[in-house]
């Protein structure tokens, strides 16, 4: 069941105070129009009932306050009485213990005021700003001035690993913790991930061991890490025999995401994302998969801020709402693993680093429905429906031609996935409408089995071909 | 200021309710005399008084509850109704969340009564039993088999890893984890630590970050594991750079000493763990520490159990308490580091592993309380008293004649002291009587240079000689 929570909608003035008891420090109004306020570009809503649209969707998330900084476009004094540029939104992740946070979520940020959102997470005088050879270029400078551009004087120190999932590998972590102690870092050091899923992971994992554990920062810069990697503490390094296999739980002080950043994405990278926001859609939220489906061509072939902005939004939302709920993943967070037992034995079993994540995770989505389907779970419209959003987002529902994977492959790799508990394989599975899953070991196995036999025949087939 | 605990003195059936509290399985009378259940030999004590010297050393102790298994003598019935046959001590460590845990402390342990207190504590079917090249021969097939022994079908794998502080690194963590991924290990799996403290260090730390962290156990086999290392959850491997520097804090589920193992532990091994032991009358516990004077042969000549088990029962619940008060360090914790912070130097400036632990940390005190001394803080007779408790632990207070430590080696290595905060060094010394220590930054640097200079000097000048 749902609980409908009531839309805030702020004057400008009541924007400051939301924001203000976030960032005291900080001094912010939002001047945008409505525009990233409500489902930008739902093809079923007009411009005039969109403040219907958007209370709908967020209809599915009760415990995650969502703070906008953007007023309401019919309080007609907000662009008069605003001191600052930007707008954005603030996610908050509300979790036991005072650990809660906030994702910022904008775009077209100044840096002066971003600096100073950011440096107000920082709590002691140093940080270590961690990225790889490719953000290198286009944000690492820009990001260093951010933090040292305040009064306080922070102190700034970088470390440039190299890109890409095969390096998330402990070795490469440990060259974090290496400048860490080089540079004599203590206790009170700040590490900050820039860049993807892959840096987000590997700094976290850092941060959460260095010294038994210091705060960290994430500033994800592609679209996975952004709607998923970023938010909910998750971090890890892989295992030559199983993806993900080390690390921990360790909370960010905040996630700050700059959808500008997205403009330097490449396709890829940004189709591999958009599987993440798929999957929010499938498990738990028809209506944003239904906006997605209207909206997948702003998304990846137009890169539409609004409607980039609306997705990270709303999948940040979904996330922050299982973590809520399950921190540990003890249940119900196992859930946003649909299609990742199967794309994680894709990854581990074709090399890291050949596929992109979200590309093996959408293969395994199509396996999951295709599995779910198979069991009589869903209806076979609904595995077309699944099949069908991968397409428009340019993502893989098959094992390509030359594909090393084999049934062996899969079971291999499955056996050692971390939700295998007492021997027994548990799997995230579609059932009943769109929109519905479960986390269970109580399938059945011939499905699994066949399921897996007829990707990998497929694969097979073809490359006789 | 202490608070007086009441002693809790049980008759058979009281001790029964007690104990089943903690392990509803097990049905456990004590049926030991008086002897385990008071300082067993203090010389100024007589054994009339015994009751009240307990009671007084106990006052310093307030949350820790200590239940015996051990009935009071005064209650004749006691070894007619007893069903097992050890007497064993129980420390609880104390946290929040459901998470504290019992320290369960005796001798003659019988092997199906042990198997059966230590099987209550493993979740899941799998255990990976984790020792080092040492301890393997002794008791790795003992404990193997208490595991083992159950009706529940425990499935036991082990793990030998190479001995001593010099391997205490992230390749030897990482060999337990590719054990545990090639094994397929789940989440469920409980890891066990048996050994000492870089064993313990280890495998509490890779159970920390196996699949985000799974369950450990705590077998200790050293008296440096059984009154320190192995409670309170702090994990760690070296760095080149320094000591303990990548970790967790990660509680176990329980903590089980045997006192009978120590008959197999080198005398520079016992030695070594005194030095922990001394700690805890220092800076916290002067009946404690005149216990020890007295009582100091019986504990390293004699080997005498009885003597021994007091000393870690009293060494564990100094630490409970401590723990219990500030888990994560963020204050009183620190002081447990007495004598750490130049300890830790000597044995990364001297290379892993050419000291013990406590040997370094027992020169580390001679010099906190030096300094302490210099500063004006304590009175020169109580560095005597240190000093003369050392000498009676036949621990080292000077550094020896073939010590590549300098000034500069000094100053390098405790500037990277996970107690540095902003830049400033903080250190454990001694202020005022005997059992009272402070944690601070604002000390003399003079006072810590003179005493560095000192110790370097006359090392030097006797390598001249």
């Amino acid at each position: 069941m749902r609980v409908v929570a009531p839309l805030l909608l702020s004057s400008a003035i009541g924007a400051v105070a939301c924001v203000g008891l976030l960032l005291p420090s900080l001094n912010v109004v939002s001047v945008s129009a409505l525009s990233f306020a409500s489902p930008p570009s739902s093809s079923s809503s007009s411009l005039n009932s969109r403040r219907i649209g958007f209370g709908a969707i967020s209809s599915s998330v009760s415990p995650t306050v969502t703070m906008k900084g953007a007023a309401d476009s019919s309080d007609a004094t907000a662009t008069a009485t605003a001191t600052a540029t930007t707008d954005y939104d603030v996610v908050r992740v509300d979790l036991e213990g005072g650990r809660d946070y906030p994702i910022y979520i904008g775009a077209g940020f100044d840096d002066e005021e971003a600096g100073t959102m950011l440096r107000s997470h920082i709590k002691g005088k140093k940080v270590l700003l961690v990225t790889n050879d490719r953000i290198e270029g286009w944000y690492l400078d820009k990001y260093k001035k951010m933090f040292e551009g305040g009064d306080d004087g922070l102190e700034v120190e970088t470390v440039v690993l190299p890109d890409g999932e095969a390096k998330k590998t402990m070795d490469v972590l440990m060259l974090i913790l290496d400048a860490a102690l080089t540079l004599k870092l203590d206790r009170k050091v700040t590490f900050v991930a820039l860049g993807g899923g892959v840096i987000g992971d590997m700094v976290g994992f850092a941060a959460s061991i260095y010294q038994r554990g210091v705060n960290f920062v994430q500033i994800p810069t592609t679209v996975m890490a952004m709607v998923d990697s970023s938010v909910g503490g998750k971090t890890a390094v892989n295992h030559p025999l199983a993806k993900n296999m080390i690390g921990r739980f360790h909370q960010p002080e905040c996630v700050f995401v700059d959808i500008d950043t997205l403009s330097t994405l490449p396709d890829r990278e940004m189709q591999s994302g958009i599987a993440e926001v798929i999957k929010y859609g499938l498990i738990r939220d028809a209506d944003f998969f239904r906006w997605q489906v209207d909206n997948m061509d702003k998304m990846i072939r137009e890169r539409d801020p609004a409607a980039l902005r609306y997705a990270i939004k709303r999948s940040c939302e979904n996330k922050a709402e299982v973590v809520k709920a399950d921190e540990l993943e003890a249940g119900v967070r196992a859930t946003l693993n649909l299609g990742h037992t199967f794309g994680h034995a894709i990854e581990n079993g074709s090399g890291y680093g050949v596929y992109l994540h979200g590309e093996a995770v959408a293969i395994g989505t199509a396996m999951a429905a295709s599995m779910s389907a198979r069991m009589g779970w869903i209806e076979p419209s609904l595995v077309k429906e699944v099949y069908d959003i991968l397409h428009l987002a340019n993502l893989p529902t098959e094992l390509p031609l030359d594909s090393p994977m084999t049934a062996e492959t899969f079971k291999e790799a499955m056996s050692i996935d971390k939700k295998v508990a007492d021997g027994k394989l548990r799997l995230i599975l579609l059932k009943g409408e769109l929109g519905n899953c479960v986390f269970t070991g109580d399938f059945d196995e011939g499905a699994m089995s066949d399921t897996i036999d007829e990707y990998v025949a497929e694969c097979q087939g073809k490359s006789k071909a």
